[in-house]
């Protein structure tokens, strides 16, 4: 399997910027695709995207050289596997709240004797090569979102997963978890401090942590902290920037 | 969050006659929903729709006023809450047979810390308003369907469960449960006794009562007797209908 | 190429009742096919249908034993070859006005030397037979949409026309040429001389008579008038019908 | 017919704000049917949108009142028909060279005996309303394209045509025509004279002007000097526009 | 229900030989419909198909008399529930490992007192017949894939589940889990035993045998052993052999 | 504008291999386009594929380095532009009679002054680059095909055609019109004959010839005598040759 660019840049020591899909596009992921970004991921959560329409992403955005990535709904492993054969080289899961589910997820990601992966790698084999199963357990990029507070009291023990590539903070549900209004790029002193004790948890297993993002100034700042990986806001969130910006400029 | 049809239909103490959409068509969905119903169920378990036809299906209804509705498959969080990120109002939840169905449905449906709805309501914030996070909780329709005879006997824990919107019963899942034919519209005493019995409890826990049938004079005789909610057909029922009475005409 | 049904029909000496798809489903498609019209017309000029979409309706009504039809968009070559090398064995073109009209609509349903059309009929020759090349100029049918005060002063020059089918009357467009309000099952005397006209200069040039009806009443007059072919109503108006009879049950 | 965004503003006096979609998607449609513009055209020509992807973004954007519009490919009355019946209260068609052009697409727009649209107007009937065969070929607007040097040299003969609403201004081609480079938003002294003695023969003739912008600036100062409707760049434009602003701050 | 053509072979004792489909196109599908297998399996596992095109290509492969199978992406009730409602006549189910997982596959297939399928079988009852409720328990193909170590050593009691009507050997996973390379047509002595165990547990226990194969020679020799169903390597495969084929006569 | 690999072939003195798209699938088409051609042709012509279809298999065949080239159903420029605009990188006209013909086709490959293409590349500026406008002209591959004995006997004024690249011969339609059967790889002296004739016509006006073939030997054969470019084959056709031979090695 040839590295694709997110991949490049970790083995590089530098950080990743995530492009987020969440228009049920191949038009609108080609343009994110080719806009600079290391890698793309294509939201199946709560992004108006499902399988079909995700396949037909895939298939536009691989000429970039980014890496694919896609969120699935849920910690499912049918999903899981379908988007992994359909190409896909990293998965983001979300609601991860305990080491179970982080094994479940680690589990459905890896061919035996490590997983449960069923082997079919219809598509991924055809683009990504032909030893694609016997470097797919070691390759591919396994995120477990923690967004709640009981995934925050679980972190070590997700965090000690055998498998997992890193760790993705959902700011917003797990704001919401604590108490406050959903949104991206937290400044209570509480979110933040929880933010450090996951980028540290993360370090200490030897894991990459990442982080949604909605601003640049924001993903820059994360990058400072050390963070691995951040998502420079969602296709819809730019596209509307963009359409306001000239809106606004109208008037 | 502004009400739609159902919404008012019920605030004003009336109510609430639902179309029903099989067919995986935004054109058919836009008809229906322009015929007169107060909402329009998207039906994923037994229509032929999957979610990306619903979402364009949603979209093709919003300008109609009707209350837009989607029945899924089955109790799992990640089909409910991509719906509901999708624009639905509503969801209809099959096979609901006992007090922890019903909690983990209505689960999906709440954000924190009433439920374990994840935050992304990426189209349901555009097109339902800004303050869409705070008023979900309290606004979205939750139909748990009591379908079974398991679930006749969890009847009372079932309407007890916090957050529920209403029962909707599936009278031909409940039919053959208790052994006989599928079909609506049922006139057997024993099945008519439990749809009295469900009716009753829903009172009780001031519940909304819901139930799918298959001719007007039905539901009709739902409403008078006190149903909150009655389906009329579906659109495969009702175009069928119409065809055949051409057809037989000509002969 | 086995025959289909319309065919058979006329080949008895029959009529041939044609259902209209304006609604663009593969589903509702399935459904009109196997309600017992003997030939079904995908309407790609006022339906809502292109042509990947009628490809996919063309292989759902495959099973039903009925004939396909396509109405095109316009008198154009690239679209009736492409309708007819997806299976499609009939043709009807609108706006018929002139001999010339005629004799391009027919050159682009036959191969040379009897007309230009292209040879490469992938679907049609999967489904329809390795003799297709050779039987297809004969076998097609080929309907000229009369439905304008030009088409019914070039009348018999468009009806003289070699290889032509026949004519399909087109009622709402040739009362609106003549002053009248839009709409089917015209009534008015100066409209039924002008279908009985249209209808003498098919029996004496020995081609079909086809008219769009709106009612079942109509289509069995016109059958009794001595049509050979008559569509009775749309999916629309017949969806529509079904629904309108449910709701207003209900009031 | 009830009055659409674009035709209020008109009838105030008003300046109408058009905004652009190319993407084929009906969540991009969406979104930018509730940025504020007042009519949203569909391009079928330069835009990555056919028919049936234009049916569901017309369905998508229906909702928000705007007045929708669509470009055709080319000036062919079936795709401008079809679009119609689509839904589409405007059309935007390229390419209008000569008056001969401009009264084929004038007459595509207008039913008998003012042109010779067919009838059977499938969507159109059922959202805009029943009364819409007798009000169309006054209510639709057409917008011919002036935007070669043969066509300014025609101007007057075409800003004559009978029915037609107004020109639109495609200023990239109309540069390239006079030896320039594409491009929007020109400042050549020339291209500036010839923009308005475009606009000047419009008000001459009692016509609506139109021009396509890619700048607020630009399309601000188009109002100004009197344009009547202007286009605010792109889908692409907007979205590539919000997408560089956040990753050239990254940098 | 009228049966198709693997019910046919099966009844008459011949084995029945099964295409894959793995393409999501509802063209490719039709070919391999009327190619000569006895059934065809849309794969909605490691296929690159999801459930609204397994629709299409349901209804693609509907004239062509071939059993429609579908395999489902993993053991849960709602897709399984949702492919039969569309018209398959058989699913096959990976990764059942114990009794449960085939007690809970079996169940989904089957309507009460068998299981707990839900009623309402849309498409199903239009097309294969109105007695479809109460043949389909009896009728419905299920085929649980044994396809690990652990499912092997559960073998006879997943074989003796009540209602199910055959066992599908995965032999690449089940390769992978016994330590070997993925694959098909395995000539290892460990696997080919395993097979022939399997094979005889389901004659024990009055059971359909079937087997993943990649090339007619190994399909051929199951056959001979006593298998009662084989699969021909999928369309990928098929297309790639054709392909490669060409391509390599070239140099 | 990056060279693609038949104008890298052609630039090295080589010949081409065309691979050649009818199934409307963005799966066959990535595969096609990673096995070894040269250069890939969607087919809108006697393809299943229209423009939406045959976009998103633009994409999906993007990362494989071939030139992309798409069949126009018919010599029309709305088409021939989207398809342009969509980021095909060549044109093959079908039909083209005369040199009338030719000049339309060739001017609306062409922007102003040599042609009347309108400017607005969207995706073809996307993926092909900046400096797109002014390298198109010269870099398009337009290639006009002779397929009846009218074009032939018109053969020297097409091929001195301004701006055609070059001829590609539909062997298949040139037969039926000179009164043989349709068919590739014709062995008819007058047909080879005719070739002949063609190919030397090329030569002698500078432009590239190109000929459709269904088997490898005869695409080899036309390099040895001379082709630039040659056909091998349709996916439909190595499809089934792929499915005939495993098929019939059962029997």
């Amino acid at each position: 399997m040839k590295l694709t660019r997110l991949q490049d840049k970790w083995k590089a020591g530098e950080t990743g910027l995530n492009g987020w899909c969440s228009i049920p596009s191949t038009v609108s992921a080609e343009i994110m695709s080719l806009a600079g970004f290391d890698s793309i991921t294509i939201d199946l959560q709560h992004g108006l995207v499902d399988y079909q329409t995700a396949l037909g992403m895939l298939q536009a955005i691989g000429a970039s050289g980014v890496t694919p990535i896609a969120r699935v709904p849920w910690n499912e492993p049918g999903i899981i596997m379908k988007l992994l054969d359909a190409g896909a080289l990293g998965i983001i899961c979300p609601m991860v709240n305990t080491a179970q589910d982080a094994a479940d997820f680690v589990g459905a990601m890896r061919y035996a004797p490590e997983g449960f992966r069923s082997s079919g790698p219809t598509r991924a084999a055809i683009v990504h090569g032909g030893n694609y199963h016997h470097e797919a357990n070691d390759t591919l990029v396994s995120f477990a979102m923690v967004e709640t507070k009981q995934a925050f009291s679980n972190l070590d023990e997700i965090a000690a997963t055998d498998g997992l590539t890193g760790i993705y903070i959902g700011p917003s549900d797990l704001s919401v978890s604590m108490g406050y209004n959903p949104g991206l790029d937290r400044t209570e002193a509480e979110m933040d401090d929880m933010f450090g004790t996951i980028l540290a948890s993360c370090k200490a297993h030897g894991l990459k942590c990442g982080i949604h993002c909605g601003s640049a100034d924001y993903a820059k700042s994360a990058f400072e902290r050390g963070f691995d990986f951040a998502t420079l806001a969602s296709d819809v969130r730019l596209f509307s920037a963009g359409i306001n910006a000239a809106i606004s400029q109208m008037k």
